[in-house]
C-alpha cells in the first residue's frame, strides 16, 4: 500500500469509528501548526494498526476505552473513544463495565473520573444507560 | 450475596482465569503480611466487579491486558492477565493486537514492553504466534 | 459483617470524613449509569479498608492526600480528601507540608498543583493558612 | 554561594526565562500559604539545576517540554516552559517538534495535549507557526 | 542558614531516617557522575523539606511511601522510604495499612507491589508483622 | 516517499542513532510475533517523525532522554536512547544534565534511576565522566 492509499484507508477507518464531521476536525486540527500532523496521524494510528486483522473494531475501542481510562490524563480523546465505541458497536452498558472495571487496576479515582466522561457522551447521544 | 458467598464466587472466577495453582497462591500471596489482604482482593475484584452481567470475559481480559500495557509499570501482573485472557478464549493474535494498540495511546515503550511480556506468556505455554 | 453492615459501616465511615451530604452525593454519583456503582465503592473502601484498624483516620487521609497529589491527575478527588483531612483533625500546615514533600518524589509540577488544590480547600472554608 | 547569594541568581534565571512578571508572579504564588515555598522552589530549580554550566538554556527548556508533554498533567506548566523556550531562542517549529516526537514515546493524546498547548502560546504571542 | 550548615541538617536528618551507613551511601551514589548531585539532593530534600515544623517525622515517612507506592515505578526508593519509616517509629502494620490502602486510589496492582516491597524490608529487618 | 522508501529511510536514520547491529536488533525483535511490527515501528518513528527538518538529531535525543526519564517505567529504551544521544553527538555531561532536571519536574527517584541508567550506558562505553 502506498502512502496515499494508507491515508485514505485511514481516513475511512476513522471516519467508520468517529463519524465524517469529527474524522475531518482531527485531521484538520493542527493544521494551523502543521497539515502534516494531522495526516501522520491518521495514517499510523488509522492507516496501519488499526487496518491489521485479528481484532474486532469494537473490542479495539473497548481496550482504548479501558486504557485511556487508566492513564486518566486524556478526557477529550476518552470521550472520543467512547463515542467511538457506541458507533461501531458497543452498548453503554458495555462501557460501563469497561471503565469500572479499571478501578481494579488504576484505582477509583481514575474509575469515577471515567465514568463521568462516558456520562457527558451518553447525554449528547440522548442515551439513557438504565 | 453475603460475604462467604461473595468470596467463594470471587474464588471460582478467579480459577475460571488463572487456573486453581495460580488462583490459590494469589490468594494466599499476602498471608504472612495477613490473610485478609488475599480474602479481600478476591472479593472485591472477581467477587464484585467480574461477578457483573454485561462484559463477556475475553473481553474483560484484553481490557485488563490494555490497560496493564498502558500503564507500564506491572509485568507480573500483565503476565498474569495475558495467561488469564489466553485461558477464557483469546488468541496469540488479539493479545498481540491489543498490546501493540497501545503504542498509539500509550506509546512504544510501552507496547514493546507489553509484547515482550507476552512472548514470556507464549514460549511458557509453547504457543507459536506465527 | 454481612453485606448490608458492610455498606452501612462503609457510609457511616464516608460521612465522618467528608460530612453527610457529600457522603450522600458520593454514594448517589452514578445512580443514572448504575446505583451498584456508588454502593460497591462505599463498602470496598469505606466500609473494608478504612474498618481495618491499625492506623487513624488522619494519617489514612494525609496519605490519600499524599498519593493523590503525586498521580496529580484527580483535582475534584484530592480536594475532597483534603477536605476530609481537615475534617478528621489534620491542621492546614499539616496538610501543606504533605503536598509540599510531594516535590521531592513527584516533582514541582504535581507538588504546586496540590497546593493550588489545597488554597481552594482552605477558601471555602474560610480558613488562613498563615 | 549562600543562600540569598542562590536566590538572587534563581530568581535572575527563572527572570531570564519567562520575563519578570511571570517571575514574580512564580515567586509569590503561594505566598498566601507559606511564603518560603515560592522562595524555596525559585532556589532549588532555577538558583540551583539551571546554575550548573553543561547545557544551554535553550535545551533545557526543550527537554523540560519534553518531559511535561510526556507526563500530560501539568499544561499550565507546560505552557509558561513553551513561553519560556520561545523566549531563551527556541523557534515554534522546534517547539512543536519537541512535543509531535513524544507521540513515539508517550503516545499521541500526550503529544496533541501537548500541541493544543502550544498553540495557546503561539496565539498569546501572536505567532504564526507556519 | 547557610549552604553548608543546610547540608550538615540534611545529612544528620538523612541519618536519622535511614541510618548512617545508608545515608553515606546516598549522599556518594552518583560521585562518579559528579559529587554535587549527592549533596544537592541531600540539601534540597533532608536539609530543606523535612526540615520544615508542621509535620512528624512518621507521618512524613508515611505519605513519602503513599506515594512511592502509588507511583508504582521506584521499588529501590519505596523499600529505602519503608525502612525509614519503620526506624522513625511506624509499625509493620501501620506500613501495611498505608500500602494496602493504595489499592483505593490507585489500583491493586500498584498495592501488591507495594506489600512485596514491605516483605522484603520486614524479612531483610527480622521483623514478623503477625 | 513510497512507502519502501520510507523504511529505507528510518532504517538508516535508526543506523545512524544506535549503530548498525541494535538497528538490526531492534528491527527483528518481535519478529517471532509478527515481521510487521518491527518494520512499522522503524517507518513511522524513525522514518517519518525523526525524518521532519527543524531539529537536530542530538536535541531529539536528549529531549527522548528527559521524557524516558520522567516516565521512569522504561530503562531499556532509556538506555538505548542515552547511548544515541552520545553517538550523535552529546557528551556525557550533557545527558547528566538533562537527566538531573527531571529531578524538578517528575521527582528525585525518577532523576536518581535514570542517572543509574545512564552510568551503565557510560561504563559499557568506558566513559568517565569526571
Amino acid at each position: 500500500m502506498n502512502k496515499d492509499a494508507k491515508y485514505e484507508a485511514g481516513f475511512r477507518k476513522l471516519e467508520e469509528i468517529v463519524g465524517t464531521k469529527t474524522a475531518e476536525a482531527a485531521l484538520k486540527a493542527f493544521d494551523d501548526l502543521d497539515p502534516d500532523i494531522g495526516r501522520y496521524m491518521t495514517e499510523v494510528v488509522y492507516g496501519d494498526l488499526y487496518q491489521r486483522p485479528g481484532l474486532d473494531l469494537k473490542t479495539r475501542q473497548l481496550c482504548t476505552v479501558a486504557a485511556l481510562t487508566a492513564l486518566a490524563s486524556f478526557k477529550p480523546h476518552l470521550k472520543t473513544h467512547i463515542d467511538g465505541a457506541l458507533t461501531v458497536g458497543a452498548t453503554p452498558a458495555e462501557v460501563i463495565e469497561v471503565i469500572l472495571q479499571m478501578a481494579a487496576y488504576a484505582g477509583f479515582p481514575a474509575a469515577t473520573t471515567g465514568l463521568a466522561a462516558a456520562r457527558e457522551v451518553f447525554e449528547k447521544r440522548g442515551l439513557k444507560p438504565r
